[in-house]
């Protein structure tokens, strides 16, 4: 698992060739299909882009306007996800074009105009490969910002005993993680989330700035168990309305925050080296409880008993 | 507060003759921004309607395709929300036409073309007055649907002590909720969550099949605290692939579901059932801790301090 997490900085410079077509320009919108370690693809990158309308969708369910002016976009690293198959093959139907991203499985189908990316990984780790493709076809970031990324990311790979420190006490004291981002980046908590739940084995929950200021700040003042949650807070050092935000919740619902800074310059920098930390972090709570962090049996015994 | 939860079937009945603009034939796609207890109306109205990409936004940014041919509803019931007020100021200056939701403050200006809404009530209890113009307006259900619609609310504040011992017991072992709902109720799972929040000061955790068959699966057989949590499962009963999910997640990883059955035959009558059933819960969990429902002095000293 962790030769699978060195992977990411070999995705991005690797990645940073790929595009799912040639033209969008006639599309008046993006649905993206893609669940758990797939579908978060689709929702980081719908935070990105706002040029034209994209929805995510982490379900079976195709939005009634899918048409002819819908590019609808299938991610599934192993190309058999049922939800998305399903929901792909209705888009056709619809008359929508229809792209897709995956290593192999059904949706390798010349009929979904597969991109076929690298398999072997776990999907969850193949967030480079399943990411950077529609970046890469809907956004111009320099070669320069994709070097900086995957040298951010790198770098983390070498030094991240502060990481490894940050899990075990988590562990010792049987924490469960909140973790909170703010725009762009509220996709990576729930990424964050989904890591902590696959990985280690335990709950997670993740929200962001500001919303969390209209709801989760009454408990954190006052609720039952709050020294049995972590709050992990990624810093907003250039974004002064969110770092007020972020100083005054804490302040005024007298918490601990551990604030993570991203790094780097490029936005492509920030949110991989929020995504590698949140990697690691998770990775180590597995160690720190003695569980294997790669396991995920239980989803594969239920997708053999369910459509 | 109680009194307050009990108008929500005159909301219901009041609020089926209410409309934001006669004519919505030329618009491209639909910005709802709302923060909180008024954002929650624009998650669960672009769950219900998809014939065109509804995008709804919790936050201060505005997407960038907003133009002539999108329209931006604002969704604030104090009408003073800043995140609310600013991203449709933003969306005036991009030539988006605008609509304002509101029981008065700024947002009741001329220049936001306000629906003016009963004020006097706690956000999280006007519901029904900001979610049912925006159903009424795009959406076609008989008179007979909304009439079910408050019949049901309203049985429901006349028989709900076994929602009263749910509480309890919840209280007792002190329990975090995790509420998992599915389409197209997946906000109302959110919705549960924040009343939690406010109403009961305790943290909650919101997500939905079938997503969570992708991750949180994994920590529901193997995570520690297991018994700390209460698992709240809107049922299925009409929906096969989710009621066989259902089953087979509390199977596969050995736990104890307490399913909520929406009521009535209207997709209307089992939405506001079950946002009523959450009232409830959150209510009397805020009763038998021995706190104030009503209360959320934190959220206000917040909105003093900052932007």
């Amino acid at each position: 698992m962790e030769e699978e997490l060195r992977s990411l900085w070999t995705q991005i410079t690797f990645g940073s060739k790929l595009n799912i077509f040639p033209n969008s320009g006639k599309f008046n919108n993006i649905v993206i299909f893609g669940m758990g370690g797939s579908g978060i693809a689709g929702s980081i990158f719908q935070e990105l882009y706002s040029d034209m309308p994209v929805i995510s969708i982490n379900d079976y369910k195709v939005p009634n306007f899918v048409g002819k002016s819908t590019l609808a976009i299938g991610i599934s690293y192993s190309g058999n996800t049922i939800e998305t198959v399903t929901a792909l093959d209705e888009c056709i139907d619809a008359g929508a074009k229809v792209v897709s991203i995956t290593s192999g499985g059904v949706l390798s189908q010349e009929k979904y105009d597969p991109l076929i990316i690298p398999s072997g990984l776990q999907p969850r780790s193949a967030i480079g490969y399943l990411l950077i493709p529609l970046i890469n076809t809907f956004m111009s970031f320099a070669p320069s910002e994709y070097k900086e990324a995957a040298s951010v990311t790198r770098n983390l790979d070498n030094n991240n005993r502060e990481i490894m420190d940050l899990a075990e006490s988590m562990v010792k004291n049987r924490q469960i993680p909140f973790i909170y981002g703010f725009t762009p980046f509220r996709s990576l908590a729930y990424r964050w989330k989904t890591q902590f739940n696959e990985n280690s084995k335990i709950f997670a929950y993740s929200g962001f700035f500001p919303e969390m200021d209209h709801n989760d700040i009454i408990p954190m003042k006052s609720t039952y168990r709050k020294e049995e949650f972590k709050f992990l807070v990624f810093g907003a050092e250039n974004n002064r309305f969110i770092s007020e935000r972020i100083s005054a919740t804490a302040d005024l619902t007298d918490s601990q925050f551990t604030i993570i800074e991203p790094r780097g310059n490029s936005i492509l920098s920030k949110l991989f080296y929020l995504i590698h930390y949140g990697d690691y972090l998770s990775y180590y709570v597995a160690k720190a409880r003695g569980i294997d962090p790669k396991e995920v049996e239980v989803i594969t015994q239920l997708k053999k008993m369910i459509r």
